[in-house]
């Protein structure tokens, strides 16, 4: 408060809490003082303050950096380290308030912070991304049922279904580089949101932290949080793209399904029923999802309808950022984890692929490749022969025809061969190599692409990292 | 961990917090304290516990009452205090877990520790109402601006004003107490979900609780969030009604509007404008709606589409509970307190109640009364004035009379007087004295009404908390 | 617009487009006609308007509710409505608007338009409800398996699983009649929203329209929407409670389940395989509750913020009201239809509620109550042999107490025969009997109070349509 | 359900509106035909379809797109046409089905519908951007109050302000540019998930239609909606960004601020009052805002947890989309029209831009450069006088000089013409010329560097057209 004595009176202790952000700022301090750090750095430059005075603010922002403990009170970090700063500095420290205000140094922070944990999460995705793409090439020919409705519909292979997650996932990766470009851009000299008289050099800043430009008009800097909502949003996609696999899991976990074991790891068991293997992370992953959502609708309901330019209301849309990116990152290490570990039960996952008549597609399918018969007749005919219940012999086949259509297959070149390939769930999955497919050999020709997909997705990440990063580390070094 | 050893191997540290409650946890831990010690009773009374066994485990609990730091770690407090127990008492503190499961357990909690917040928001929403009744009270016959669409309508008074939003309270409380029924009832005794072979007394458990009765069907009571869902959704109404409350003291408090100053304790200054009174307080209770609104999308999309009974994501809706409860009663202390403390510009409010024709609703109202023509027809008259933009004089009302119906209304009875009369604002609000307008005598009379209304809901409150918190005092006294 | 051309221009067509309601109006077109007859006859009664005005106004009244294409173009039903009337009544026609504003008249619109959907509502929820429990007291005694995070976890009676569906159901008719109280209040007479100068009687409307009382202050009258929000909350919880027992009809339904057939009307084939069948209708009461929960989102973010007192965002809110309500009272009928037709696999679930050891809780709570060990040991105990993954002999029972805790039931009068009937689903379900329990006898009586609740809740809910709905009919009557 | 009678029976009226897509696919029947044509192009192409029946069937679709009322009942639109198509083509209209499915025809028509909506999209908001440079090309050096808190803070330029909303929507431009590169992608092939044995040819059809590529794995392109909820979350965000111009037209309107005035056409008039001209256009926007978040929450919720591969929740999902897309789309339209008949009131915001010592932050930064005492005391200085309440002189600033930090700036080189400089509002903005800031200078450098990027953007946007809509042409030419 002091540094705001200038014309307020005291605040009541229950007012400073309600307006604190000290709790969230955690994830911002280091930022902070890095932004602290390069706004000196060209102050200095500039020739707005002395080499002593930079010096000595220098050495009580290192001070901090090594025990932020040392930080006292104060309705926001900015405010604490600045008193901090006075403190061990003398009255000089209050220069390093020259030319900016809390409202673009807020901004700056949250974006560093923000770019900070975006790198983790690119490492984290990919290598989510990738053991489901070496667990596709592992399983590209063991035939799963596929499900629509969550009905048998036809037979699939393991590798097609996990690779349809994975893709998934680096349209998520896509979306948050997307972000990314327009996160990592410095609002630092926009000041309170009419940038300032002072020469200060914005350029000179957003190099020092690594930034990849300007948030340019100083009263865009201060008030957009759209960067903020549209991480929320790229975030709230992928929890619902993990929320699709982690239903997956406690589905096929299931007595019933037991198409798979998830490790004693990623399981728990009860209290009170010492016999049962519950599936606590998959059911925690669709359970937060559900949080991530509501943090993004927090944001958006919270932004709506604010004037320009900075207004205090958006101290509370931050909370929910770090709340949702401390969420996404853990659920995709926890996935990561839970689908290494998993046992799949290929032995009843291929029995269950050939069950239920599932392969009456194909059977109308080559009906019509065979016979000529348009497919809407293939279809009814093979309708029939469902309502059954029952894989059809020859006779079944030519009696649904009849029925249907007036036709026998058999007298139209259908053999008793194709009608057996027709209902081989095997032969069922070779045959759909179309691009996308799920027959082995499309499967391993979509791993190999993806592979590559996710080798040049590290890289562009590894590339972000090594500018933003190796940015900090040199301005860290700066004597 | 140590409870659940009897299937599963270690877990990793990762694991461990991404399903751990433990932060969230801190809310209930002294209800699940109360929790176990009516349960002990009742074992002991059924003869399911020996009084030398109930004894030692009492001591255990209560030697973590004293001193929560006590509790070591464990995936939840339920899992920690029973570590503790069997610590503390043997073995048999295993017998504290009869006939019951974490399951009915935590929901008996979380209906306990919101009961208690419950109470204690009754107390802060009334005292916040009887705030408002009581400015109205003062400012009974104080002329304000009535707007619709933001632009000046109509003249009314700050009473009038101020008891809707007061209303508005009271229906907030209304449906807050619809929710306490729902919740104050006890899942104790369900167990896992299919309750117990022991011979239990739920009905005991329950009146040691202070409860209203059971949530009987024991699949339900362990698997239903909807007394939460619905606690969320009365608070995501309060908030919005508090929100629009804020709006107007960060409207009223501008330059340019100029119709209030808020106290300093509830406003601040800047960190570079040091000109500047900030509204930030009710900038955070209008941001803070956001994240109420938030937290009920979060528990309605986690709580969708889980089958019975128990699931693991439930335990994260209830983090959201927690963050709304804190935040709707804080925003209710800061809002009882800053409009306490408003300071309103009475004569600026009055002049510009008068301003910009705000009374032609009651010019063409008494051309309506005195010369009989039909409203719309008046409605057109006055129009045709406004569009003049200051407030007519006679000769300008017979000739847009003339020119709208031909008509004159200095021929039909309308006297220079009644027009004078009709612009005057005070008379506009005088004669609005049908029920719940705007007339200083209608005002007091609602001002009373009010103030009975709350005294009897204050009332019910006071009789509540009796209930509940009398019998917890009972039951931990106890031998 | 013609009642507008007071002031403003010509309005183009894309403007008008935009803020045109007259596409949700269409849900308030009759209880806007009863709204002007109630009113007229108020305004007969106070001498505001003569009988020959009233007589001509009510005939264009009558013709429009004979057929409602007669209303011409217009911004909002209101206006066309009065369009109409003057058309037809000639200026007098406009005496109809006196001592009212569009602003109390939509509000009271809604109203009177959502309590004629309410009562709807609660025959639909009663019937669902009523279907539950008249399954419940056919299947008290057929045994299912109970699941906690979808894994088994012990056996339970189809009965008392259903019994908590209708449980959640009768607490989401309490909601729905808790709004009703506050949705069933007249702001007819709040004008714009200071009320107005004319001697009207607003007791007189209120009673005329069958409300149970007023929204007194005129200003709460026309701004507030948080009976349209609670609405919109209770709606939003019924729709979650429908989607678990949707996703328990498909995951019940499914090849691997096998434990229910979904029949024919409410399920669907595909277009390609027609070995499908599909449970469409359940996925679609699943998939529109997230439509109801966007539609209070849309609610709440709108009204948030918003100054006193009548915005015209008012108008936005309705649209999300009755796309809820449509979906909420559709969803009801279609459950109910699909629950009466739904064929359980009796044999398969009760052979399904005895596998997987998971009469593990009774045998261990047996072990206690026999033996007299700690319930943590027990547990311990029989997780060990629950390892062995399938249901142990008396030796498998010894041998697990040695390795354990070095005791032997065997020899603690746990005898085979105590064993035998522990891992019993049937004597696992009968021996839980206490209140909420799934015992056959348990789930009788639940029954019982059930149908005695349900018969009350249709008694209210007749008396409540008989008032509301006989005030209209008599209206409509009056000459 | 001609089409699907070969399983199931008869369908009720009530389920069959329950669950029928017609209403919604109505935006989508254009596609649809457009996608049919595609298809048999290269079903004729591969030799799966002779061309004579390729001619019937083509003739049909032609038919239909002359005139869609000729569809006729069905579940949803591709069964209608199919429908239609075999009751004019004969038994081997039925052919048009070969190969694919409704699965990936629905999501390839929703994807094709939504590139049409979104090259319109563009086109509007690069309007509305437009409208806003040109604006703030007119007003570079008009003085207006710049707001934090909606406090005044410092006086900035109108086209400072104008430019800080154009910067918002060009990030939203960028946010859809990258939702369409993921729209824009072709799913047609993977018939219900599993791809097809016919020796279809994706990338043929891909490229008839206009597509940028394959959305690849055929599980996925079924069952993946995020290119939708992507679209949802550029919409709802970009939506917040006009909710906060159209908050400021609402405030800027009023009496109070006075600081503009909305033409006739996007204001209306009031029933009661006809004084009014209410911003009821804005008050539009920014109620709509609330339900685009609504249709995103919508699309969340229900695309959460659903397993593999289609269900049929996801038709649920998509009529959200159309209504954002609609809303959107509208809002753009009507906030272009409404600012370009802006008018403001130049004088009053120059008036207003100078009082409320708004340039106390130009005084304080003046100190600090001229006497070289630290910023937070300059600011406590200042702070000092600001208490005072209006502007100071040079003893003023001496004696709060001597009183805060015991220095007089008149002796430390700090002239009275320093001062009356640095409280002149055009001297204070003149000044901030460094980039991003308010100087009229650098606003119209900003301006000619946005012109040069919306003249990019609209030519990237004319290029997606050629290329979509383009292949469309052709492809419906096709002989």
């Amino acid at each position: 408060m002091l540094l705001r004595k200038g014309r307020l009176g005291g605040i009541d202790s229950d007012v400073l809490e309600f307006i604190s952000s000290r709790e969230a700022d955690a994830w911002i301090t280091q930022a902070d003082l890095d932004v602290d750090r390069a706004h000196l750095v060209m102050l200095q430059e500039q020739g707005l303050i002395g080499p002593q005075e930079r010096g000595l603010i220098w050495q009580a922002i290192s001070e901090i950096e090594a025990d932020p403990n040392l930080l006292g009170e104060g309705e926001d970090v900015h405010e604490a380290i600045e008193a901090y700063v006075i403190a061990r500095a003398g009255p000089s420290g209050g220069r390093m308030h020259t030319g900016r205000s809390r409202n673009d140094e807020v901004a700056t922070c949250i974006r560093l912070a923000l770019r900070g944990q975006m790198l983790g999460l690119f490492d984290e995705l990919l290598s989510l991304e990738s053991t489901l793409v070496e667990l596709a090439a592992r399983h590209a020919a063991d035939l799963v049922p596929g499900f629509t409705h969550l009905q048998h519909a036809q037979p699939t292979t393991l590798g097609h279904h996990l690779l349809a997650h994975a893709d998934a996932l680096h349209r998520d990766c896509q979306r948050l580089e997307d972000a990314y470009s327009r996160i990592n851009r410095s609002p630092l000299g926009a000041a309170a949101f009419a940038s300032t008289g002072f020469p200060i050099d914005r350029d000179r800043t957003a190099e020092l932290l690594g930034f990849d430009g300007l948030v340019e008009n100083s009263m865009d800097a201060v008030s957009s949080r759209d960067f903020l909502l549209e991480t929320l949003c790229a975030l709230s996609i992928m929890m619902v793209n993990l929320s699709r696999m982690a239903e997956e899991v406690i589905l096929w976990s299931t007595q019933e399904f037991g198409y798979l074991e998830i490790d004693d790891l990623f399981a728990s068991t009860s209290s009170i029923m010492p016999q049962k293997k519950n599936p606590d992370t998959a059911e925690l992953v669709r359970g937060k999802t559900g949080s991530v959502i509501g943090c993004l609708v927090s944001a958006l309901a919270t932004a709506k309808a604010l004037p320009m330019s900075y207004n205090r209301d958006l101290q509370e849309i931050t909370p929910n950022l770090w709340r949702a990116v401390s969420i996404a990152r853990s659920a995709l290490r926890i996935m990561d984890g839970c689908y290494q570990s998993l046992r799949f039960s290929l032995a009843r996952l291929e029995e269950s692929a050939g069950a239920g008549f599932s392969t009456a597609t194909e059977l109308a399918d080559s009906l019509v490749r065979v016979t000529g018969i348009p497919f809407r007749t293939a279809h009814q005919i093979v309708g029939r022969l469902a309502a059954a219940g029952q894989a059809p012999n020859p006779d079944d086949l030519d009696r649904a025809g009849q029925e249907v259509a007036k036709v026998k297959p058999s007298q139209m070149g259908y053999s008793a061969d194709m009608l057996r390939h027709a209902l081989d769930p095997h032969g069922n999955v070779a045959v759909r190599n179309r691009p996308g497919g799920p027959a082995p050999s499309e499967v391993r020709r979509m791993v190999r692409r993806r592979r590559s997909l996710i080798r040049q997705a590290q890289k562009r990440s590894d590339q972000r990292r090594e500018k933003a990063e190796g940015a900090l580390q040199r301005l860290r070094k700066t004597a």
